[in-house]
């Protein structure tokens, strides 16, 4: 039988598709695009009134597990609630003054927030507050324009501000589901990143704990050692000692409780004692009256309003946006990267869109009631998480606490030496160093490696925005190059089998004389058009050497198996027709096996599938060899070459596919 | 027999590579990203001396033509040459008119870098000279910075100062290989700013046709049709007709040679004929004494040199850089586009990287001999390719041309009217206006149109910056879509064979109860890993619903085929293992069918292939759906349902695969 006419009644027909109507195909991308998730599937076949609740249920998580909380949940939730709010405490204050922002104002932050994630967010283990990279970044971003000493009130409004469009922009992207757009910061480029800025934060500490009064505004190791090294005289060894040992306190808890989680309590209490503790030192040795200094007055009563303090003047509304983007991208990374490992823990699944609507609304209120930018840092959740927390009702006793805090307890603070909150704030950051995970890149992927190291290095050496941009420029590097630059492999057979793989992977399979297989592993593209096309006949070129060195004939097909071309645009289908023409020129026939369906769409649709011809279209690459072979043989009648390997398509299993 | 046993003596066992030593995967990465046309190839087991004259041929192109160059070549170059000659005077003068430059640098223009061009190009047919709408660019671009009727002599020289930078951008590009960023201007985005810039540039001619002096230096439609008609007091009847006269005079004579072949000469000649006739006219009326704008005097000789013209000032650097490293772009993706073409029309191939160092080159040395920004336009290869043109040999012929003509003939310019300039400009640039591709794209890419359209709008209503922003932004947003949203595919089994194909594509295909076969089609990545996770978690609730209404039993295997997954970063990997833990929670076993080699090493590397079970991983979807059944049927001691399905893996066929 002749294999050309055969492949036309062959039970295995390629089918060319029906062009579908435009409109049909937009809104199906659509979905797929902004509704991988598919929101509405619970909706279908409901009566209204379940539909209602639904809808409820689905924008204000709260409905969704407080019907069915339990009193042994409540148990727990107060537990890890007390607990994270004994952490939330010191480093509310701590991580104001990182800001440059009243100490007062990390407590607010505490307060407001939570509660609305409580009832917005989806995530059990989240425990809502200041986020020390965030306030660093924060301040970084806004002491270019303002400095908080000489203008203390304007800089708190612009705090506040970015803090407003940081919320805007957070609940944007929730409403309109860009989710994704979180997904192009990649897990490499945040590890890097927070590493370094942790780093970056610690040594600020230093400021702290060597009691100096004037300090570098700039974040770099080199500026802050200079810094450091050139006040040695202004060193307060009180503030030092109480400093290392409050510093070493923490740390030791801290490694006890990894050492063994039972305690875990002792690093969980560590920061509030080391507070009342160095209080304590401090108002009995009068440490304040000899240079050591101390948070001071705090102002007793819960957030005042603070609408009146978002200013939106022109002068200062760019860079009010810029900073409340930059944080607003930042800390919705680490909450939701946070809130997604905890997810996985624990085999549950929270909703990437909702978060953002969740962290944007938290800091929209918390920017009206004198709260600055607060998320779910890992840190706070592990913490919540080890304390056992159930849902985000631990946040809602959190809150409790601290507003008691504010009502009654803020007088306490007043002895309170900053060189304890600098100890504090160096015990929490530690932990973000995460030289495991850098490790671990190295081992799994050298470009996530460097992608992390680039961060970092970044970070440390630039400043916190050129750490972002590298990261950010790296990743996207790798897209493009992906794109740009995708697999292409020479297939061979596997024998005794019909079944046709890459040789490189598998040694033993054979190359086919007179054909050539082709496998492309990437939509064809404008971006890789070009490159595929060079490297196609690069291919051929090597493979003819092969051939003439081996003393086969040389080759008359080429066959390209199109199963992982996933799509095209009209470079791609230009530089098909380019190949054909280039090809026949050499004498190649081109063959295609197990196109998609939207391959073939394009290419009926731009005319190259007739000049290919429909019935050199083959379901998969065997059928295709076979018919190229059956068609050598018969012009060369029946030569050697084609016996050598007739056998091996008879003797072929049925054990393999796809 | 047990499959999970014997899948480990099967024939086709998946192998795990070793891992390859870094430097290696990272140096054949390079390799692969910058020199995928393998340019050393040649040099393979060659001669010292054979290598020196290779060498010199590649890094030269004219010694790889010149010396086989024949008689009859040079006869037909010699007339090609003449003709572009013809088309290159009139259009120097115009194109300098419409950068704001002195006529004579439009001739200079086209004398320096066409010799350049022959020695350094690649392609046969391109033409080298300046090009409209870099003109326009280097126009929009400067006059924000200064004014070249205020000051002339600074504008200049900025001008040539960014020709000096598109130069050294265009080479530098070239010699570190990476020519592929052109690509990242994808045709259809082209196409729609090239259309744009050319409706663009013809309506700027409203000002010579209409014979008015001011004109706005706005190029959007808005303000060119409001700067029209405002002052229609001050159009001069004489110069409207003198332009519409010529005008129609070019557009007949394109309209004729596009009916028939043998018109072209009228077409080619047109320019030039018009050009003598309109300055006769002009002469012998009087007319420029009746206000009709004429060239005036030419200074006679060659081109002057213009180091010094080259200004670094700080002032004025980034304004240089920036149009220079734009006009630079366009220019090249004119040029290499043309180029392209014309080598696709007569089967030779053109290196890109070499022809971005020729352009670089040449515009170096133009930059120092008084030329600006030149390239090889389009329309002037179409009309060098249809003059017969065989080498690039008829770059230097018209060289020779306009060397004569600034030696001897730039007097008869005195009396030429600018609005014959303008109706040379708007004859060349209605071709670039080309409706056909936009139509084109419609039926084959509705993305591609789009981006088409939304540069084409850019350009014409806001400008040619906006156009182009435009242009790169859609693309780019298409690249990211691809890459965040990549293909998930449902496989069932096609009827009385072994093959496994997309029921969406194959309507035969059948499921097979108790497992789910996906297929993903992309890289895994930090951009879509989440996504693919929801996406197959939807696929298993789709699923698992289909099986509930059909009565079979509820999925028990999730098969998916790795086949396409070219690759995976550590958030793929992560993305594998949640997908594992997720589906097992739900009472599903994770199978793999064919992965390849660089994603079952990530598996390895980070423990997860031990997770998932070496024995869980095969050659191909059918090997490892028979293990499913054959599971399936022992737990449920061979109930029907696997009855209903064992016949057809014994009577499948063996003509498959891949």
């Amino acid at each position: 039988m002749d294999y050309r006419d055969a492949s036309d009644e062959t039970p295995h027909r390629v089918p060319v598709p029906t062009q579908k109507p435009f409109h049909h195909t937009l809104s199906l991308n659509l979905k797929e695009t902004f509704m991988p998730d598919d929101p509405f599937r619970q909706f279908r076949n409901q009566s209204p009134y379940r539909r209602f609740i639904l809808a409820i249920q689905y924008l204000i998580p709260i409905f969704e597990w407080a019907p069915n909380y339990t009193f042994s949940f409540l148990k727990s939730d107060v537990l890890a609630g007390i607990t994270i709010a004994s952490v939330a405490i010191p480093q509310g204050i701590s991580y104001a003054k990182l800001a440059n922002l009243p100490p007062i104002l990390g407590l607010y932050s505490n307060f407001v927030p939570p509660l609305v994630y409580a009832v917005m967010g989806t995530s059990r283990d989240l425990a809502i507050g200041n986020f020390a990279v965030a306030s660093l970044l924060l301040a970084s971003l806004l002491v270019k324009e303002v400095s908080p000493t000489e203008n203390p009130l304007l800089y708190i409004n612009l705090a506040l501000t970015s803090t407003f469009f940081a919320g805007i922009f957070q609940a944007a992207l929730g409403i309109l589901r860009l989710g994704f757009l979180v997904d192009l910061l990649s897990h490499s480029a945040i590890v890097g990143y927070m590493s370094g800025a942790a780093t970056v934060v610690s040594l600020q500490q230093l400021k702290g704990i060597m009691g100096l009064k004037d300090f570098t505004t700039e974040t770099d190791v080199v500026s802050v050692m200079k810094s450091v090294f050139t006040q040695t005289h202004h060193w307060k060894w009180e503030a030092v000692v109480l400093g290392c040992v409050f510093l070493f306190l923490i740390l030791f808890t801290r490694y006890l409780s990894q050492l063994n989680k039972k305690f875990f309590w002792f690093a969980a209490a560590a920061p509030l004692t080391s507070i009342i503790l160095a209080s304590l030192a401090v108002y009995l040795s009068r440490a304040d009256k000899h240079g050591v200094q101390v948070i001071g007055e705090l102002k007793k009563g819960l957030n005042p309003l603070s609408f009146s303090s978002l200013t939106f003047d022109d002068k200062y509304l760019m860079i009010s946006i810029k900073t409340g983007i930059i944080i607003g991208i930042i800390s919705l990374a680490e909450g939701i990267a946070a809130g997604r490992s905890f997810a996985f823990f624990k085999n549950y699944n929270i909703d990437g869109n909702k978060e953002m609507i969740a962290f944007g609304l938290m800091n929209l209120a918390g920017s009206v009631t004198s709260c600055f930018l607060t998320t779910g840092p890992f840190s706070r959740a592990a913490v919540n998480y080890n304390a056992g927390c159930k849902t985000a009702m631990s946040n809602i006793v959190m809150a409790i606490a601290v507003m008691l805090t504010l009502l009654l307890l803020t007088p306490l603070f007043f002895y309170t030496p900053l060189a304890v909150l600098s100890a504090i704030i160096v015990g929490a950051m530690i932990g973000l160093v995460d030289y495991k995970a850098t490790i671990h890149l190295w081992k799994v992927d050298k470009i996530d490696f460097f992608t992390c190291i680039g961060a970092y290095l970044g970070v440390v050496f630039g400043s916190v925005e050129i750490g972002l941009l590298i990261a950010v420029t790296i990743s996207m590097l790798r897209l493009l190059f992906f794109v740009g630059r995708p697999r292409t492999m020479l297939l061979g057979k596997i024998p005794d089998s019909t079944i046709f793989r890459r040789m490189d992977q598998y040694p033993g399979a054979h190359s086919i004389p007179g054909v050539i297989v082709l496998r492309i592993d990437a939509p064809i593209l404008f971006p890789n058009a070009s490159y595929l096309k060079e490297r196609v006949t690069r291919w051929i070129n090597e493979e003819e050497e092969k051939m003439v060195l081996k003393g086969h004939p040389e080759l008359q097909y080429l066959i390209i198996d199109m199963g992982a071309v996933s799509s095209m645009d009209t470079s791609g289908v230009n530089m098909m027709s380019e190949i054909k023409n280039n090809i026949e020129i050499r004498g190649l026939k081109l063959v295609l096996a197990n196109p998609g369906s939207e391959v073939l769409k394009k290419l009926k649709m731009s005319q190259i599938l007739e000049k290919i011809g429909a019935e050199w279209i083959y379901l998969t690459v065997s059928e295709a060899v076979e018919a190229c072979k059956y068609l050598i043989e018969s012009c060369n009648g029946g030569s050697t070459i084609a016996e050598n390997y007739i056998d091996d398509s008879a003797t072929s299993i049925s054990d393999d596919i796809v």
